[in-house]
């Protein structure tokens, strides 16, 4: 790699050392505009070490004048140095093709890493054979680390994940693992007690609640949030105003189905995403009743999805961007042996599904 | 790379020489088990070249006594061979929000990938300086080519990979890129013909059309496969019965809005994409008319989305799954100078909203 060859200074200070606009400028084109070594360009690239002040200067002018841009994968493949991070994609096709949050956590991803020149590897880890890929890619080395989406409790995954040492940041709680692997979620139960306490102050007083996959810690934050609401407003607890749902609409409109018929006096629904939610509100329209003068429904996430129910559905907002950013800083930032638990305040959004009557 | 080095043949057919369980088996290993050299191993992981067919036999089944597995990706980093393929998000964050086909079609490519060793990076192309990253990776090798997903007429990125020869295959026609760059899509044409020939078969004769982003191959397409239609029928097509859309729920809201307008005795809709049916479904409601009595409901994807409306909407189902693997082939098994496109048939799936009366 010539970025690392120590070449003699080369002086050069007219406007033909500037290389034409049909061509990529390279580090050398760099170091020449700024009259120093390419080594020199290197070391101020690779974290301003060892450059004095003043050739710091020359070499940011340079940059500017020539156009210059790091091929950041070249250089680390060069340089060995991980340049790579691993999003793995653990829930089967079905879930995948239901669940809105995925593509935006991924985009939301993509972006942040690249600010920071890493490349985003997509693996699916849903069975075996491609867990065993998995390892195999994180084992050969040049990995950042591992993005983790979603995962449910004794998932093979994270715990080879945990085992082997891989650093590895998921978005929610890797429940049996938090010490050794760090997480970034929406404060669920805060945000359900939030979405609870909404539903409370509109004067609903029979509130159902659909459950996530009771294996994921969002889902049992959000049913925590719930619980603490109720209790906050000293609303005893029904346990017929609880059924189970694992995240995707059909399970929503089964949920409601069984919450008409163990409460039909309900007057509200807080479904623990907006997926279910949507489910929720065509089973009620079926029923006969309206949303929202005879049931309330809530949702969680603030998907795409939210804005363009009929009617359109209140939600508490995850901030999938600082998510996101917060997932790739700690990745990126990790400090050997911590593994932090970040929370980020999820917003209640209110549209017509719960308006006041 | 020890994969390559010509060793001596190592004759060893002793049990232990399976390595323990606990420690991963390299091709060292199945060479040993098989009673060849490392080198002929390499030689018939890599194709099965220049192998005799008992040597073969012995690989392969030491391969299974040994459980080794190959790294493909240190394998390819080693050799220099490309191994990775870069999966490109050109659109905004909005459209990837609403649009559930991309982690259908991502989640495909990237099985259809690692079937064939191939990792998958993701990248952003929407901005200037996401296309100026993406040619950078590109031009820095290790890059079998580039997976584009919905590119519009003058996308920049398409005529950046087209016109720097990078090995590229867009879902959907490059539209002005056609001979360079090869594509797999739908057969959105004939998939528009048959759903417009559903809705005139069910009586219907004032047939409403909501067109998406007309710079985009798939939606032109969808659009002349519904003139077709109303042409093999006898009906004329009147102006006043078509509105457009941009892919987005929204948008297919603002158009029924408008098509109830322009022709209020409007009988069905068809919607090219499902996104836009359900639009359409929750403006026709808020108008009072039924669905599918007044007017009948036609979409296009197939996509998660169509059979949670209210009610499940009738569509044309995207062969996701076969177009992925089909975009995977083209990639690997191009021919230089030929760009292939090739459709594949769209599946009439009838649902409630356009059930006859």
């Amino acid at each position: 790699m010539h970025e690392d060859s120590e070449l003699a200074a080369e002086t050069a200070t007219t406007p033909s050392a500037v290389p034409s606009p049909d061509r990529v400028p390279t580090i050398h084109d760099v170091a020449r505009v700024a009259g120093v070594s390419s080594g020199t360009v290197s070391r101020y690239l690779n974290g301003h070490k060892w450059v004095a002040d003043t050739s710091a200067e020359a070499i940011k002018a340079a940059i500017d004048a020539t156009g210059y841009r790091r091929n950041r994968f070249a250089r680390s493949l060069a340089t060995g140095r991980s340049s790579t991070a691993v999003f793995l994609l653990t829930e089967p096709q079905d879930r995948l093709f239901g669940d809105p949050n995925y593509p935006i956590l991924l985009r939301e991803i993509t972006t942040a890493l690249a600010d920071r020149g890493i490349t985003l590897v997509l693996m699916t880890a849903s069975e075996d054979d491609e867990r065993r890929r998995v390892m195999d890619f994180v084992r050969g080395g040049h990995i950042q680390g591992v993005l983790l989406v979603s995962s449910h409790v004794d998932d093979p995954m994270t715990e080879q994940l945990a085992r082997a040492g891989v650093p590895t940041v998921s978005c929610g709680r890797p429940i049996g693992w938090e010490s050794s692997i760090a997480s970034v979620a929406a404060d669920d139960r805060a945000g359900a007690r939030i979405a609870t306490e909404h539903l409370i102050t509109l004067g609903r007083r029979r509130i159902g609640f659909i459950t996530g996959p009771l294996d994921i810690s969002g889902a049992i934050d959000r049913l925590d949030g719930y619980t603490d609401a109720l209790a906050a407003a000293g609303i005893p607890l029904d346990p017929a105003l609880i059924a189970h749902g694992d995240w995707l609409n059909v399970s929503g409109r089964a949920a409601m189905t069984e919450l008409l018929t163990t409460a039909p006096d309900i007057d509200a629904v807080f479904a623990s995403n907006d997926l279910m939610a949507s489910g929720a509100i065509t089973t009620l329209r079926a029923a006969g009743r309206t949303v929202p003068g005879d049931v309330a429904v809530v949702g969680f996430d603030d998907s795409g999805l939210a804005a363009t129910t009929d009617p359109p559905l209140t939600t508490m907002r995850q901030p999938f961007a600082e998510i996101s950013r917060e997932m790739v800083r700690l990745l990126t930032e990790r400090v050997p042996g911590e593994a932090p638990a970040v929370t980020l305040p999820a917003l209640l959004v209110t549209r017509e599904s719960s308006a006041a009557l």
